[in-house]
């Protein structure tokens, strides 16, 4: 049977688990899809991979699932960080979804010499990448951190982490990732005015830095993005069978 | 001097010549950005490279740009199509304006078995891609055909062009395109529900078929688009040095 709604929950899923709705959850099967007691959900809490989930409770204001059996194991993505200066809203949705699909590890906003905003509404950010992981039919939720600034990131720098740093004014210098290796690794996406010559100088000359060349055109930071993700994961990530 | 307003216009472009503005050309300089008599602007057609264009009258209604220099000459995508299915309205003009972005020269809406839309505004999605190449800096601007059957497309399909085939359902069976040689292409994505049993049947006989994986996670179809492009460009286009 296949069961199409996809729902996360915060709760542990193991055999014979009951989970309670939240009030939205419930107005969304119960009002929105019109499902009812004896129907059937997949959920989902980032752990514990897929669950087919009956609802054995159906109210306006909550409900109850039992977990029946696994229907899929975890599938973590690869250890890769987003890290991206955030931009208008609808395209700052856009990469957080986006991220969630391609499978990226963890999203970081980090906020550069050019960056517009000053804050960013992390809760609603996490909010959009569990709606995405939702959808796409992810196990895994990537973790939103809190804004940071892309100075304090490279301070405290992991050794171990490469870094694929997406740099448009460097085309020539661009190399390839065909001879990089696997392990570790983030992406680093500019802003919609790029970096300071004081950030590509600083990012250039980190140990862990490999230059990309997203092409000749000037993309968009969230169709750079998803690029980049794509590049990466083809290249290093679990794209190869 | 850096000119940052660039402005398509359908006129030709050369040295001396003057080019009229639309009555929303000269709202948009003269009322929104402010610009008046004296300033400049970027013109470009999709045909003569982009040219710097001095404002020599400015009226509510209208106005009139003389051609000084070309700035940049034109530069071609490569021949590729993308084809694609219609999705919804917000996000086929993602896929548009996505597309002209990464570069492509050709964007062919496709019904599908599976295709929801029975039409597409295809003068709308035009303006969409011109409004891209105004902002991503393209001299080039992709030409949206008319919706047209999956079917009648691959009837007709001409001998010499390959065709990038991004099959969810297949992800053993993809290949690389580290192999595959250069010329005509097209990428054909399909919507939200996949291909249909028949169309993926006649999609790998197609003797130009080149199916190709995008990785383990469900992409959405605008998502998969910028993906396929991605990979398309890095190994088969513009985006090597």
């Amino acid at each position: 049977m296949t069961v199409k709604t996809r729902l996360f929950v915060d709760q542990p899923l193991a055999e014979g688990n009951r989970v309670s709705l939240t009030r939205e959850q419930a107005h969304y099967l119960f009002g929105v899809m019109r499902m009812a007691v004896g129907g059937a959900v997949a959920l989902f809490n980032g752990r514990d991979g897929e669950w087919h989930g009956d609802i054995v409770e159906a109210g306006k204001r909550g409900g109850v699932l039992e977990c029946a059996a696994q229907m899929r194991p975890l599938h973590m993505p690869p250890d890769l960080w987003l890290c991206f200066a955030p931009i208008k809203k609808t395209r700052t949705d856009f990469i957080v979804e986006k991220a969630t699909e391609m499978g990226a590890a963890k999203l970081c906003p980090v906020q550069t010499d050019f960056t517009n905003s000053e804050r960013i509404k992390q809760e609603r950010l996490q909010a959009h990448a569990l709606e995405a992981a939702e959808q796409c039919g992810a196990t895994y939720v990537p973790e939103v951190t809190a804004l940071q600034k892309l100075g304090t990131l490279l301070d405290r720098w992991p050794t171990e982490r490469q870094l694929m740093f997406c740099d448009e004014a460097e085309l020539g210098a661009a190399t390839s990732l065909a001879r990089a290796t696997r392990g570790p690794w983030a992406i680093l996406i500019g802003p919609e005015g790029g970096f300071s010559p004081a950030e590509r100088a600083r990012l250039h000359a980190l140990e862990q830095s490999h230059v990309v060349s997203l092409g000749p055109r000037i993309l968009r930071a969230d169709t750079a993005a998803v690029a980049a993700l794509t590049l990466w994961q083809s290249a290093l990530g679990d794209w190869t069978t």
